[in-house]
């Protein structure tokens, strides 16, 4: 029976809500962002003695979220990297940064006044030295094909009882997240493309399971923009029930589901290129 | 000390989640609600001794709302309307019934694909005996002034630290009903003009106070629909503070704001046609 | 087509999370708290015209609550009476308050160490010039029978397709308040009684619905105390559906159970004194 | 620029709710399960051609786990390394598998009543071939010092402004998991006792940061049990800031406090035994 010791660590500020406001004249911009800060590094002296001369607090993080907010965010890439760029500096401890950006979706209503949307844009810049990462994504994305789904020819063994179908209600709620070969990137662009292609694999897909669809879904992505070097895809199957109408003399030619909350169908997948760079420290 | 008495009852089934699907030829149209009915009448027996030969099951009221999609859904004002007066004729002992309906957005991305958008439309109708009624709404309608609100000219007491303001972020999530005088109507047009009436004054009232804008509001959705009653709003006042950069050498010209979660402001009001019909079940 | 006018309307402070710690030397005890204060009264002002001078601030309100906590909190009834007959004299235009409060649990695991536990204590007290009264009751209340609940000789219609059953799992979740007739009571042993009587009932109850459990549990509750007017309680029906094994060749006499989520049974009832006095301002 | 290909990929049924009845004469005894099934392995064909022969069905998967609990389910690590098993056989296809279940707190009151109590034990288990890994935690487990916490002694630069404390309250709601490194264990004996070397390393612990605490907390448990290899703790910092009560004139000895939500620091690491077996599948 071995010594005892530490093992991996980190710590840092998580959810720091940063509202940007950006005037232009009567033309206001918002930028709202929900900021988690992670830091690793030689961490051992607080966890084995207290003695914290080497932790920044997690309270200075979050104040340097805001701080650095004023002098803009501009992309959540590069607010992001600006700030693990700081952070990996900040201490001589801490060696290795993360810090993941969720931005939430406003539709603009007039000069100053906005309407919350749907969907949220992501971002986690990771850095260790001289080298930084980004990852780029999208989560609470939720899509429903109402044909176009079939799911057959799967085995069946004793506790089987799904019936084979041709024609289902596929939906999810899609959380991607795509890695950047460089970071000398349009972030904005690269984005807006990504989401489209998202979207429009998921529409166009003649799906014979979720699995297929997570892989055109990928595949899609990545074709449209070589800068990209892999993504990553969790797709929860939200499950559509046909009610069986019969014991009330009525038939259901597919047009009355069920939506169930639990259990569901939970399809997690990669897709990457071949020759693409090692993902170092892009952390998901 | 007087002996005790069944006083108010009332049971249903809530969260029934119905998905209906309609289809044209390829192009296809999605409807999903979350549909809770409820009962009440003569129901003393099943309190007193258990006697439920006056219960119409829970699980009887989910199935009716299954087998009546099966004719169609339409608006959802109409839908409750169906349920409501099928309900109170559906066993002697029920006298009154109200169906709650929330239904979900989703915007059109191809013939059969649909991404879900922000914000619910409700709709309630209840009834007794002959009479119905019929109360629309909205709820999760976030929306956000980057300027043009102020507070200031409040008491101040022992307690009071707040400062005057002549320009704050104005943020809410939006709840709102909307009583109709008639069931005449056109639901769909109707419940366009008043969300968007909403939206826009909430746009365009420059407000000293969250109340202001909340009657601003209710005025604006009464004023374009002589049909309506009634309106009533709960906006929750999502604060959002200005951070002060002072301690890092940094002005802040209303730019870096902190978005809080608790404690909130709650601003609940009504504004109603002075001659307006009583509002009977109309359950809010 | 008549005039608009300002009807029904209130505003306050939610959610002020107040944590209180009592020093009795190395012993020291904690009070957990969620604060929601409300008021009401000749508001047209800042409705109309953005006049704030009669309009309490809610941040003044949420001041007050942690100012009155300096002086100590002790049981949450009289805490939430001290800060009502506070607020109803706080402003002139100020004539009604309501203070609603939530309770969390937390065990003791040593000195000044606690575990937090299950369920919630909540009371609102309410007042208007000199009067007041105060509703105590539970939330989050998790209870299940195994078995001893029944539920059958319910009409069926041509949507009834629940078979009846003399056995079967019987789980809701409490959410109680019950009313006192007058306000000088031993708070802490009359919410102790009054949530073990609740519990007691509703283990020792045979049941034949859901709604004779619910009588039952508002008899005891009651029964147990003269001073108490009224109670009501919400119980959802958290349905557990013995599963079906028999396609995998497997019988099932009642052992394992798939618990849904929704839809569920909502079942609301009050019992009462025949001469309990009037409800007044007792806002549930 | 590569080809693209299909990497890392798994798949199951996430949350399927399962209660367990177990009777003993008029003594019942309830498991409340929250299970989710993962499966691995040669899964190409169905992302690539929607060719489902090797997809064990999610449905297939939520079948087997009820199936499986006909036959009693006992401790949550063995039920689960029975699924794992049963699973890594049930497809040629299929090489890896990973069942996770939380187990729900219910506290008698009496032989067939129930209700429901604070924190969630937690055991996954994975399977490769004829190797299996088990690991056992808690979460939700929520838990305060009023004192014996100090924050000092840490770096100051141009962005901090937390002034140091050598008496805060220090609170936080832990997850913790720890990895078993033999499978022939006493799982209830087990889980017991790490439980409760959790909660006094918490209680007894004098902090000079959550980090310390953390260590303490994974040294006790493995120090107790020669068994556990590794142990791995995620504590959010449950911020608790002393209210200025400076403007209404009064003091605040440690008394009054406000507690956050947003953000919160977030405290994770490991303690491992330096001989500790490879952790292989054994995914956490």
């Amino acid at each position: 029976m071995g010594s005892l010791e530490l093992g991996a660590n980190q710590y840092g500020k998580a959810e720091c809500r940063l509202v940007r406001v950006d005037r232009d004249g009567d033309t206001h911009a918002i930028t709202d962002l929900n900021v988690t800060t992670t830091l690793a590094g030689d961490l051992a002296a607080t966890h084995l003695t207290g003695d914290n001369s080497g932790v920044l607090p997690t309270d200075t993080q979050k104040n340097t979220v805001y701080a650095f907010a004023r002098d803009g965010v501009g992309e959540i890439e590069d607010f992001a990297l600006r700030l693990v760029r700081h952070f990996v500096t900040a201490a001589p401890t801490i060696s290795r940064a993360r810090v993941r950006i969720e931005q939430y979706t406003w539709d603009r209503m007039g000069g100053h006044s906005f309407s919350r949307g749907a969907g949220t844009r992501t971002a986690t810049a990771s850095a260790e030295g001289d080298q930084a990462w980004v990852v780029s994504g999208v989560s609470d994305l939720v899509v429903l094909n109402t044909t176009g789904s079939e799911f057959h020819g799967f085995p069946r063994d004793r506790y089987t009882t799904l019936p084979e179908t041709t024609d289902r209600i596929l939906a999810t709620a899609v959380t991607a997240t795509w890695r950047h070969a460089s970071l000398d990137q349009d972030w904005s662009t690269s984005f807006a493309g990504a989401k489209q292609r998202l979207l429009t694999a998921f529409a166009d897909t003649h799906s014979l399971s979720l699995q297929q669809t997570l892989h055109a879904m990928g595949e899609r992505v990545l074709d449209g923009d070589d800068n990209l070097a892999e993504i990553k895809l969790t797709l929860p199957n939200k499950h559509h029930f046909l009610v069986d109408l019969a014991p009330f003399g009525l038939d259901n030619p597919g047009e009355v589901f069920y939506a169930a909350d639990r259990p569901y169908g939970l399809i997690e997948g990669t897709v990457r290129r071949s020759d693409a760079p090692d993902a170092g420290l892009a952390w998901w």
